[in-house]
């Protein structure tokens, strides 16, 4: 499966992102290495210099990148880059999506694009919206959340499970004839709507736990408590 | 103007919220006290303790306060409590903004609902629904962002901004005939719809800046450098 890491410049916790990164079997240095890209937006070539990561891709202005950094990766080979005018319509991290896909990819996860600024944390789950509109499995994960955008139901394996909790959030309007099933506080035939906090903290209790609906687009968060 | 700031547990920084709180009048003890209200949402009420503050509501089941803070205020005259169950539907802070629009708000605040669990800030950035369904301008504010939710258009004086950067999300598919004036980008006659970054790190250039559309729910997030 080919899986892709858009490392952007948003708060990251190394120790975190590098075990995911481990984890995912990034840092394998053969083996399935084809299948495992990535993409460093702008400042998050940072991150991959301090840890020593090589990525596949570099797109951004780098402005917020320190000279020593783009020094160091502009001498290495491997790495196709891809400068951006900083006056553009859509942010570092929606060309680095849509190269990904561009790319074949099957499985693409955000790291740091969360952090203090709201609006790009917000925009970050926009465009989980790409991924899912293309068919590919797209999250978007720091050390306490994993957020993925479904518009189909899915079953959460609680040996699996990201976080103690599992929230969930209307992306559109109104998400129709919900269900759900091995959670603390199932639901049935349920329409979901704004404006409320009622999926807000629910937690998983049998080994696996199901989330149906039938109709809109729903935010899954999983989430630990405060880091 | 009968304000209310309901403080509630994420993260928070003190300086940020007692400087806000200074400046938006809650610490005179003379004047428009009546026209004040604090509303402390479970463990916003540490904050009070901390910053010597009382609180004219206290609501949650309080399960993560510590006894010597509960035993404090306790003590004190003219607190409205309003115990919650754990098991409820709806978070501790929706009940807050339920009770401060009952009680007759007209201007909301909610302090401490941002931090490192993006479920509570997305639940607590619905919750802004039920301010602009009622008629009450509401914003969830921290050191880094204020953000509202508009269905018809603002001014924003350059001289009051809150951050550097202006941030327009839609909430619902499509907001529609999006006109932005007096924007580092301005935009006309726009449909701005999800899955994309296109209305992120806007800048007000002029004295004031418009946001003007027809249909739709806007989020409006002033933000900002990572703090």
């Amino acid at each position: 499966m080919k899986h892709f890491v858009i490392i952007t410049g948003g708060r990251i916790s190394d120790a975190f992102a590098v075990q995911y990164l481990r984890q995912e079997s990034f840092l394998e240095t053969a083996g399935n290495k084809s299948e495992r890209s990535i993409i460093a937006a702008d400042s998050g070539l940072e991150f991959c210099y301090r840890n020593q990561l090589l990525p596949q891709f570099a797109v951004g202005d780098f402005d917020s990148v320190t000279p020593e950094t783009l020094a160091y990766f502009r001498q290495q080979q491997g790495i196709a880059w891809y400068p951006l005018n900083p006056q553009k319509d859509d942010t570092d991290t929606e060309f680095a999506v849509r190269l990904a896909i561009k790319n074949g990819a099957e499985k693409i996860t955000i790291l740091g694009g969360t952090g203090s600024r709201l609006d790009h944390v917000l925009g970050n789950i926009e465009l989980l919206g790409i991924g899912m509109e293309a068919g590919v499995p797209m999250e978007l994960v720091d050390a306490c959340n994993r957020i993925r955008m479904i518009k189909s139901g899915i079953v959460l394996k609680k040996e699996q499970r990201f976080g103690k909790y599992v929230s969930l959030i209307p992306y559109t309007d109104c998400v129709k004839h919900l269900y759900l099933t091995g959670f603390l506080y199932p639901l049935s035939d349920f329409c979901l709507q704004g404006f409320c906090s009622l999926g807000i903290s629910n937690e998983i209790v049998e080994n696996e736990a199901e989330i149906k609906f039938d109709g809109g687009i729903l935010l899954v968060l999983e989430t630990s408590d405060e880091a």
